[in-house]
């Protein structure tokens, strides 16, 4: 397609000039494009209301107008989140490593850009804000590209930011959203290799499987979370019992909230009635093995999918296991990798969970809900990797860098 | 494919256990994999003059049959590379951060093994033992697709070295190669998204692109290198001359080795004849731009193809640039991002050129050639990454690890 093929070239050259400029330069190009949003509110509320007009006539669910809906606080929120991501440090430019070779060269290991970064993503139009300021922070140009049904919105979100940015120095062409909307236009700038350096998807499961499967360009999946608390035979159950309703009810409908409880079968007895009272009155329904369910009667059944389901709402599987090599196998074949928590007072068990989940964030004795970039203290989050490659877990700036040896000599050649 | 999917299940299974052996294990498993090709060098010898035999009748060229040929040396160097994979420092278990957050939760990233490895690679027989070999020591399981001509080759060292891993206490599938070598279980293995971590094809460019386009399992890009060498204004013609010899001609058909050679305007005139001379006297053929033939006139006139191109032999293009901008043009736009050297007495140049040229290893003053894991004292490499995600130049032990965030907490719940 024409235009993705410009938009590309455009992105590769602005990342070239981007990738060198001072922190000074990017950090003042923050602070320009935050103020530019504020500045246009106006413009900004009424092209989300275009959006929110066209996904109730096509009946939209509440909670993703909700979700598409944009006001003056949220505005707000977005020009204070670019300049928290100004406060951030610059990861470009760290010596990563160095050292000298015997025969006298000099190598330094020094974090560079990625280049150009892709983002395909759904509803929520600060999706734009957020990814184009961890973009420029870290030096890569962005193809940003949204779902139809925000268009109106991201469209004048891109004008602004990019407007600004342009203005505080930055090359044109760093901050590009792709005007179009249809499948092909996603499929194309899958496969666009030559200008991409990465494809972040961010959205649910349907989303980020079809840029796995789809995409020539290296991706970083993202965000499906099938997250499971185990509660040991050891643990201080009144601990568990926090631990479990914190992680599934403080807010269900994020990747990080837990979908699975595991229970060591010593304790079931004991535990379960009270940690199904709890979750009951905070609306929490049970779907429980067969074992779950002699205590729990009432629990609905759980089937062989529940297990690999993220719920994303107010249900809970339950499955009562024989020990913690059972827990462990549960989570490795059912999970997806995010975040898995256990509750224990012993030792061992403690070592043996932490070692042998195979997720990107293990807990003892905390709840899962603490997966984020922003309570891990890292600041601003593009994601959470639930893959291994390049990163794994909340990913922020530095996570948006690659690294480059530059070998400095004096005219050494190899024999 | 069944038998693939076999396979998969086998090595991850294979990965957890192998995840969590102490060091002292998977040295033991190295040093005994290096005897037992040792001690079976007469059956592999043997199995090698199959795929020699089948070579030679199905046409193979000289060079290919010597890539393929294994004899005691090759042998004996197989099993010496193993050993020093032994003495390597274990990537595994090394805490890259860790802090404590405000409310108590405490923080460890540590290094952790991608799980299962792919690798897909051409004749060389001595890739099935490095790449188990670093694939052991980092505690991943492998999966190894060798191509049909060595086939006797990489089934009989798989075997003894599977069995040698197996005895000291590695479990089973930590090391297994697919018996198939047809394209469809090639295809397959690019799509075993659900059994491997990565894949990393060893080849040619032919072959890279094949598995970056078909692949759903992530992949690094590793080896094409186009590499430049580029003379500028200033540089000391007689240091410029050894080293442009020296990435040509010091072993031509490897990825590190200058394929174009971009020279200052200024200094084409005095440096071009004597380099040429010099590269012809060790039977070096010359493409040049129009430029360059006004002042080599008999040099061959290179097209815009042999800007693209990695000869990987005795033939080099050469182009007189009008400046150091255009040379970093130049680079970006026809380079493989893999190697590059500048050779300048110019502080100014220098630090533009390492800044600006995008590639994975920038040299000021030296010969692109050192570009190498051995060479950079990071002991054994895997490949040489040219993509940017994950791990960029020589990759290592490290580059075959990821990070796992473990948090332990007192019971800290999201608020």
């Amino acid at each position: 397609m024409q235009i993705l093929e410009e938009m590309g070239k455009k992105a590769k050259q602005a990342a070239l000039e981007l990738g060198v400029l001072t922190t000074q330069v990017k950090n003042r190009a923050l602070e320009e494009m935050a103020g530019a949003l504020l500045s246009r509110e106006k413009d900004i509320l009424e092209a989300n209301r275009l959006d929110l007009q066209a996904g109730r006539e096509s009946g939209m669910s509440a909670a993703l107008i909700d979700r598409l809906t944009l006001d003056s606080k949220r505005v707000a929120e977005m020009a204070q989140g670019l300049r928290e991501v100004a406060a951030l440090p610059d990861p470009v430019g760290e010596i990563v490593a160095g050292w000298r070779l015997p025969n006298g060269l000099e190598i330094q290991k020094i974090r560079v850009p990625l280049g150009v970064v892709g983002i395909i993503y759904e509803a929520r139009p600060n999706v734009t804000v957020d990814a184009a300021g961890l973009c420029v922070k870290s030096g890569n140009a962005v193809i940003l590209r949204g779902s139809s049904s925000a268009i109106n919105s991201n469209r004048i979100l891109t004008e602004i930011i990019a407007g600004a940015a342009e203005r505080a120095g930055l090359p044109a062409g760093c901050i590009q959203l792709v005007p179009l909307t249809d499948r092909e236009s996603a499929r194309e700038l899958m496969r666009l290799r030559e200008y991409l350096d990465v494809l972040i998807p961010r959205g649910g499961a349907g989303l980020i499987r079809t840029v796995v499967e789809e995409s020539t360009v290296p991706v970083i999946e993202t965000g499906v979370g099938n997250c499971h608390t185990y509660v040991d035979a050891t643990a201080d159950l009144d601990m568990a019992l926090e631990i479990v309703i914190n992680a599934k009810c403080q807010r269900p409908g994020v990747c990080n909230a837990m979908e699975t409880m595991l229970v060591h079968a010593e304790v079931a007895e004991e535990f379960l009635p009270r940690a199904a009272q709890a979750l009951r009155e905070r609306g929490v329904t049970l779907r429980g093995c067969a074992r779950t369910r002699e205590i729990i009667p009432d629990a609905e059944e759980a089937t062989e999918e529940d297990w690999y389901e993220e719920y994303l709402d107010l249900i809970l599987a339950v499955k009562v296991v024989e020990d913690l090599e059972e827990a462990i196998r549960h989570i490795n074949k059912y999970g997806s990798k995010h975040s898995e928590a256990i509750v224990t007072r012993d030792y061992r068990a403690a070592r043996r969970f932490v070692s042998l989940v195979d997720s990107a964030d293990v807990y003892v004795n905390a709840s899962t809900r603490f997966t984020d970039g922003g309570q891990f203290g890292l600041g601003a989050e593009i994601g959470i990797s639930t893959q291994k490659l390049h990163a794994r877990g909340p990913m922020s700036l530095r996570e948006l860098t690659s690294t480059k040896f530059i070998i400095y000599g004096d005219g050494q050649v190899r024999s």
